[in-house]
């Protein structure tokens, strides 16, 4: 069976990445069945901030090298230190369960938003995404599908280009962690924000051109994506 | 009189950036005493994510243009939107008040803590740091003085500098904000995890040598920030 984490970070009750990360996962289900289907809502429900005793707890399990696991939540050596861990073991889990990572990312002040960022922060534990015996990925078999969102035009070859720290990010981010550069499909929206602000106005033809290939893309790539061995750990 | 307000955001207990955004301070208050120095700490007291609340207040603002803030405080129609501008209004008025914002960034899986981006996402409200009247920055005559640690080795000409999305993220966030590019002054502190993580052993020296320079530079910046006439709102 194959398995979906579907992750929404907007704070918006108009939010175009959650619209299309809707439309995306209910293509999903419609092929796959619910069984494998698991959301998170980090602006709802959001994770919390590390800690000092999440910190301290991170570096030593960094400096003993590449742990499992199971001997990672054996190392916690205080009450704190439990807790932090068991705040994040789960969200560790959840993305190692994962065949497909759906991420609905909206661009706030030219980035990714705290929301998800600080789930960012807390599931980047020292070793967590990798092979304890070799070294590896766990993650090389894993698909990412972002769907950025962005209030203004950055794409190639447009003025604000450079200003596009959201997606390049992610990107990087995603392939840090393990996940093979191929395997990271991102959907960009365009000038989402044209029909309301003033200044875009002119650019509402460019918004809904946009949105339209935008929804086309997240309605097709769900059956593109074959399912996955489940990774061995 | 001169004005500093200081944020921290590391939540670590051996913060590299706490320590010399803290000698910055030091010397700051040595030469302007402790009327104007205003302190934040951001991972102590996190800076609530943003809401739904806020994003449709903020979006009903900016399609009015750039307002004065007491036009905005007027604007808020519920108790939610008055308690959203609430937690925004002073958050906002600290920067305006600042001659200089001394910034305490750590590198967090490549860029700016969730703790920081929580900050940006708040104060970040539409027009809050430009005239009304003229359009203008606020912030034209501010500094910034950011000082970005990280635990490996991210400058120029070194294989990772691709993957910094620390400081020329927050350059270019500055520099949105209104602050003129040459006012903000960002001192680097490399390797900090040198003699901590195995792998980065052979960099120690680099990591010294680094971090001299980075006191040194943070003992000598607060002389050579001149006092600046407040801005007029």
């Amino acid at each position: 069976m194959t398995s979906l984490l579907h992750l929404d970070s907007s704070h918006s009750d108009h939010s175009v990445s959650r619209y299309l990360t809707g439309l995306f996962a209910r293509e999903w289900r419609r092929l796959h069945g619910d069984g494998g289907y698991r959301y998170r809502d980090l602006a709802a429900e959001p994770v919390p901030l590390v800690t000092a005793t999440y910190c301290s707890f991170a570096q030593r399990v960094e400096r003993r090298g590449t742990l499992p696991l199971t001997t990672v939540t054996a190392m916690a050596e205080s009450p704190s230190e439990e807790r932090e861990w068991a705040g994040t073991l789960p969200l560790i889990e959840e993305v190692l369960d994962a065949d497909t990572l759906l991420i609905g990312l909206p661009m706030y002040n030219y980035t990714v938003p705290a929301s998800l960022k600080a789930w960012i922060d807390r599931i980047t534990f020292p070793g967590a995404f990798k092979d304890s015996r070799t070294g590896e990925s766990l993650l090389r078999d894993a698909r990412a599908v972002v769907v950025a969102a962005r209030g203004g035009g950055y794409g190639p070859g447009s003025p604000k280009e450079a200003f596009d720290f959201q997606t390049p990010y992610m990107r990087m981010y995603l392939e840090g962690l393990g996940i093979a550069g191929e395997n990271v499909h991102i959907v960009h929206a365009e000038m989402t924000r044209a029909s309301d602000v003033p200044e875009l106005a002119e650019f509402q033809d460019m918004a809904a051109r946009s949105l339209a290939e935008a929804e086309e893309r997240v309605t097709h790539l769900p059956a593109l994506l074959a399912p996955r061995e489940p990774a061995v750990r």
